[in-house]
């Protein structure tokens, strides 16, 4: 596998390139270029929304990071962080048509990449943040969200609380509980965590314990950035204290986007009857499905292709932008995200243990994400 | 022409897109994306210099304008300018075989692009500035030239400068002329005047008189901005004073990159004999040929296809990429520009009044240009 990417990437220099719609010829020359072009400038240049039309910003999404926060890699840096934005690319054209552009960026400071994205918005009908680290990313996105006319949708957030969603609508199903009633814990207070959590509460769950590295985060706790004491107000109500192993005893549901390891088959023991474990640290789980079904778990998730139930974030993003580019939607809320997960989950018909989410190369699957947009 | 520029906007949305290099399939996707991209992504952490084999910034430049001095309609913004880079990217693909990617900027200030750009950087193989009006475009150009490690081009300037070059190369030839003996007027100190004058200066040139709208630039005028002051230094050693029709007298050649119908058919009769006439005004030229013609210009020239030795950026900028990408050329310095001037000229094996550049679409230009950054 390490070979065969290495191998791939020297051989073809980049995943993705640009292609020309129109074939140039001394004819079509004056149309495409000058002088015929100037009067789409000019038409543009009276009314800007027709750049949505007429350019290649009807179709076009830019995949921006800063390489902070990259795959399980971490913070590598921008040229490094380039394979991995070719590739988003490649899905998003495969999957769901979109044309998206990589692109990296020299600087990390909040205010800075702000700044930077809102100077490129005139040339995308959307932004896909990617891979940028927590907290960061949190301010990042919303002040883009706020300040720009066109989607802003940072994909480790909500591309993977939109799947989680949908793989917990399916995996609810099958062992028959009410997300109002259960226990969630989830492991990982990073960009995925803290979206998970809240569109879990935005879709009624009531009782939500959130951990990081230092175990439960808990009103008053020391040392908690910004982000983790507004998640400590929403989650945790009775204020309970302790490790992970503390956290999962009795618990429904356990959602890991955090580190390898760190649970074992005892603490699948002490979870409610039936439990469902997302297991997505990746490329090792927080525990192994192995271990999980022997410790009593029902519906186990990972983020891995070679287990059943890959809770992959390719199943929402291209979906998400072909709906939202081709419906003019300037702002993806929480709405839409819970429409998208009740879509993908709604795409298995009969859910099993095996069976919460489709498959991600699934054509089906943007299809119906994309319907949302149009009500 | 009009309506069908517009009706292909409307028709097709922008004019490239993006195209995946590998299908997509069950087992491609853990190599072209994780986890199989991580090795590609850790492999350039440890050495950024492999972006340039491992990525699309092997083959691609960034297109950049703030949308300040389009073509003929001047500053009529970011989006109104998307059309023309998404023409010139198609051409650059077409042509120079480069993946071009259009980037509109929704801000003017000479800083905040400058560091927009360099911020963009890690993506790209190369930056093609266009269409940025002066004298901001030579302050970005020059301090990005210094910060950045990857070639940096404004293409309204150099590759302007290299296709006149190239067609007065040839032109000398039809009138048999020696560069070092002769006076040139340059009509408009723009980008691409400044930049046409330096390069033919740097060719040999002694005796250049450069004109702006408000006639003569020489030492000590009024109200000359830095550009300006800096040209006086170098041009117009009599400092002679006047207008446009002043300076032509006794000029061997005229060369417009300013305004429609400066010139009158009396003005060229007073140029010395043979005399060369490139006005490049477009649509409409300094003089049309056909007055020029009747004034008695020998070798006449313009920026439209429909007359005649079309001086077109199209010759140079395609393959000043192509060349610098594929050797890993940092600095397009003027030695290179010349080359590329004299590789265009000499695709003409016998230059006549009639051809003395290469038609556009010719694709043997790119190939000649490419070639000099071989040595």
């Amino acid at each position: 596998m390490e070979l065969s990417s290495i191998k791939l990437s020297k051989k073809i220099g980049g995943k993705i390139e640009i292609k020309s719609k129109q074939k140039l010829t001394k004819k079509s020359l004056p149309i495409l270029y000058t002088p015929g072009v100037a009067e789409v400038s000019k038409a543009i240049a009276k009314d800007k929304k027709l750049s949505f039309e007429y350019t290649i910003r009807k179709n076009t999404v830019a995949v921006i990071s800063d390489g902070s926060a990259v795959l399980g890699l971490g913070n590598i840096g921008s040229e490094a962080a380039l394979p991995v934005m070719e590739g988003k690319a490649l899905l998003f054209k495969e999957l769901g048509g979109v044309d998206a552009i990589p692109i990296v960026l020299a600087t990390q400071d909040t205010e800075e990449i702000i700044k930077t994205v809102k100077y490129l918005a005139p040339t995308f009908g959307g932004i896909n943040l990617e891979d940028i680290s927590a907290p960061r990313c949190f301010e990042i996105e919303e002040r883009l969200k706020k300040e720009l006319d066109i989607p802003v949708f940072h994909d480790d957030q909500h591309g993977t609380a939109i799947v989680v969603l949908a793989g917990l609508i399916n995996a609810l199903k099958v062992v028959k509980k009410n997300i109002k009633n259960i226990k969630i814990v989830i492991s990982g207070t990073g960009a995925a965590g803290v979206a998970v959590c809240k569109l879990l509460l935005k879709y009624g769950a009531k009782n939500i314990i959130m951990i990081d590295s230092q175990g439960i985060i808990y009103r008053g706790r020391q040392g908690l950035n910004e982000s983790k004491i507004a998640i400590a107000k929403i989650t945790n109500s009775k204020n309970l204290k302790g490790t992970i192993r503390d956290a999962v005893i009795k618990a429904d549901v356990f959602i890991g986007v955090s580190a390898p390891n760190l649970l074992k088959k005892d603490d699948i023991k002490k979870m409610n009857k039936d439990a469902i474990v997302f297991a997505m640290a990746n490329p090792v789980p927080e525990i192994m499905p192995a271990e999980a079904k022997n410790g009593g778990a029902k519906v186990i998730a990972t983020g891995r292709s070679d287990y059943p139930n890959q809770i992959n974030n390719v199943l929402a993003f291209p979906g998400i932008f072909r709906g939202a580019l081709d419906n003019k939607i300037k702002q993806i809320t929480g709405i839409y995200k819970i429409k998208a997960a009740k879509a993908i989950a709604g795409l298995i018909k009969k859910p099993t243990s095996d069976r919460i989410v489709p498959e991600a190369l699934d054509p089906k699957v943007s299809k119906a994400v994309a319907k949302i947009f149009t009500r």
